[in-house]
């Protein structure tokens, strides 16, 4: 306290009970207590006094994370970073910007939006979500098929490590810095190897032209081929989004209705952007290529408002479920493109198996799937079999040579699931890697490792208080 | 021997002569053998026979490196992989190659070719570079502004640890790999972390169109300018690449004259590529900055064979300076774009100071300079002078909030330098991870990091022997 000064620590319970949890809410802890820090120096000063108390700690954003990486799972100190929110510095003619780690991801593309540029990662959380805390998940959005995910715009960071020691890399926007990349080392680290106090990021140009298609299908396995096909013929779209009909009867429900069909079996979105010149092109090879795999009806957006309404209605996906179940359980797995007919099938079979409703809403283009499992917590053994059938959807991804999560991380969620696709020689040279950067591993302990030699299995929440599992 | 058989074995002084040095001539040492390695079961048995024996060694591909990484400095055994350069798998539907680490870069996108595919980064000695190599520097090339250096185009690799170990990483196309980046982490580590055996690379779709642009012009500062004002047109050239007066005299004398005027102080090559329709009007806008920036002649490629012989005189010219210099130093620093003009005028101060002419050939786009220092190494005192220009060079790009390699690595080249851009600590932070791969320094010992406590400084090379001075 003699940090920040008292106004800036909670450490009551009626104050904590909101940082039980981020995103990810099966699994809540309650934090020893949250400290809100204001620059640098108070991060490094905090986490050396937690060092000296052998006090473990969790850096936390906005908490809009999906897979519990900012969840105290042993009465951790969480130092909030919300109110390091500013932009430090704009360079439009180098294209970069250098920011707070609290300063929100939307904020940014709006403050320079009137100049022209924008900053590309775009979770559907981004109205919320922080760039500290997106790189820290290495964040992707509906647009990372074409501009790739958060690690492909970040130029340097600044990092308080485990020491309390603060380091700077990268920094200038060089095509490929001498030594070891430790700027892709720690992007996507999910909190376990420093705590970024600063973020130089990209800003790109804005394109010159954007044009937005919605194609309906009767059958999925057309709208699974006419996504292979449209990459296939040399087209990168900045998006190509599926949906299929659960989630559509969600979205519809919601806020921003489009007026979908609700009896086809899936829509996709496609968005083409870059020199206006080439669009119009691309999207007359889209059409025939979404004709030719018996597309129901096909359309492009005749105005920003309208392409708008498609957007919103599409990044309302997750919250939508909401609307048709009490509670959902979004999973995050990732598959060769070409193994889409195959592995929708397979996830029907284990919303069969497990008597759950799964909706699914996903990054097409880049074999990005996001399976909504819908459950009802207050009945009793539904949220194991939604736990268990997300498990299975993510062996699934990894049978067929793909992934346990595409950009949400794996935080306490996915932590067991990393044996599906690493061997434990992989998995060591992980944990070595972690050692050198957090030897004590008071720095978000528990998290993106399944735990050798101890079981972490924590009960599922009861919405009051955590139970750990020694 | 028994691992490999003894014909796989050179040992004799007259045949490790060929192997003291790599594409980085100012230092040599004289390896303690080189063994020829099959497959990745050899490469793992080699290295454990190694280990007990406590004896170092350096993993080699085609020996292109212009930084002197796969040079030996203390007798080291010399792993070639050049006779591991099959492809493994093709898998065009997923975009997809696996290869061993002797595959030879352009093989890649010639043996696809003809179905419309081609392989990305293209350093000038594609010809002969293997990708391994490639993994190891993270390699760059005159494409490298618009589709992004190695580190982008590898999805997987099999390593062999300084354990004996052998770990897959990677594997498949997806855009955020859960755990840390290890594929980030290897890629660019320059040897001293693993051996690659089996690289995963993306392959991508040919561009529907290509256009290329020739822009003389009598001031370099101009040249300047028209870079910055195409990128800030929001264009981004597939390449943009500028040679200086001093280059052209070179390049000109060489294998693939053009015909460029001789009188002129730098020329721009500029190529865009992508959706055929979207081209002209880039070209037009081009040549409109062109002549915004009192440009002297700018012309549009013919046909497809003058584009060809464009970008062949282009692609000599490290080699062409043979033709007007006994001898010469390639650097390669990074600047950001904006301050090209200051750069080269400090570059042109240095020419001056060390009494040496300074060529300049460079990826505009990027702001990755290639200063080429040419001396005679047989007048007394001119190659030390040449190295001290050199350094100095980096010494500018480091000043201006640059980096001090592009694309050639560190090696024992530039460790020295390396203390211009980073601290102890953050030299450290590096260290601390080479040491959980590599904990007995036996892989390539004494590169990538400035050596604190002992003196590396390696004598010149006098072309017969090295002098490792303790």
């Amino acid at each position: 306290m003699d940090i920040v000064g008292k106004s800036e620590v909670l450490y009551k319970k009626e104050d904590l009970i909101s940082y039980e949890c981020d995103g990810y809410t099966m699994y809540k802890g309650m934090p020893r207590a949250v400290v809100f820090v204001k620059d640098t120096q108070q991060v490094s000063d905090v986490v050396k006094c937690l060092n000296k108390e052998e006090i473990p700690y969790i850096a936390r954003g906005a908490g809009t994370g999906l897979s519990g990486g900012a969840t105290p799972l042993g009465g951790e100190v969480l130092i909030s970073l919300v109110k390091m929110k500013r932009m430090l510095h704009l360079d439009l003619e180098n294209r970069k910007a250098v920011v707070e780690p609290g300063y929100i991801n939307l904020k940014l593309t709006q403050s320079i939006s009137d100049k022209g540029y924008y900053y590309a990662p775009d979770p559907s959380s981004q109205y919320a979500c922080t760039i500290g805390g997106n790189v820290a998940e290495n964040s992707g959005g509906a647009h990372c098929l074409k501009y790739g995910v958060t690690t492909n715009h970040i130029l340097g960071l600044e990092i308080v490590l485990p020491s309390g020691e603060i380091v700077e890399i990268g920094e200038e926007g060089v095509p490929d810095r001498p030594g070891y990349d430790l700027l892709g080392l720690l992007t996507g680290s999910e909190g376990t190897l420093g705590i970024v106090t600063k973020v130089t990021v990209k800003v790109l140009k804005n394109p010159e032209g954007k044009k937005t298609v919605l194609a309906y299908y009767d059958d999925i396995d057309d709208a699974s081929q006419a996504v292979s096909d449209i990459i296939a013929a040399g087209i990168i779209p900045a998006a190509l989004e599926m949906m299929d009909e659960v989630a559509i009867e969600g979205v519809e429900s919601a806020a921003y209705p489009v007026g979908h069909p609700r009896d086809i079996a899936a829509f996709l979105l496609i968005e083409v952007d870059g020199i206006a010149a080439g669009i119009d092109d691309q999207i007359e090879e889209i059409l025939t290529v979404c004709k030719q795999n018996n597309v129901r009806e096909v359309k492009v957006a005749k105005d920003e408002t309208e392409r708008g309404l498609w957007w919103a209605n599409r990044k309302m996906g997750f919250g939508a479920m909401g609307a048709i179940s009490p509670d959902y359980l979004v999973q995050d797995g990732v598959i060769p493109r070409t193994r889409l007919p195959e592995v929708l099938a397979k996830i029907t079979q284990i919303s069969r198996k497990y008597d759950l409703r799964i909706a699914n809403i996903f990054h097409a283009g880049d074999g990005n799937l996001h399976p909504l499992i819908l459950f009802d917590a207050s009945v009793p053994g539904e949220s194991e079999r939604a736990s268990k059938a997300g498990s299975e959807c993510l062996k699934v991804c990894a049978e067929v040579g793909g992934s346990i999560t595409g950009e949400h991380g794996v935080g306490i969620e996915k932590s067991a699931e990393m044996r599906f696709i690493f061997t434990d020689e992989e998995i060591a040279a992980q944990t070595n890697i972690r050692d050198v950067f957090n030897p004590e591993d008071l720095l978000n302990p528990g998290k993106l490792f399944p735990q050798p030699g101890r079981c972490v299995e924590v009960t599922r929440a009861d919405h009051e208080e955590i139970h750990l599992v020694p």
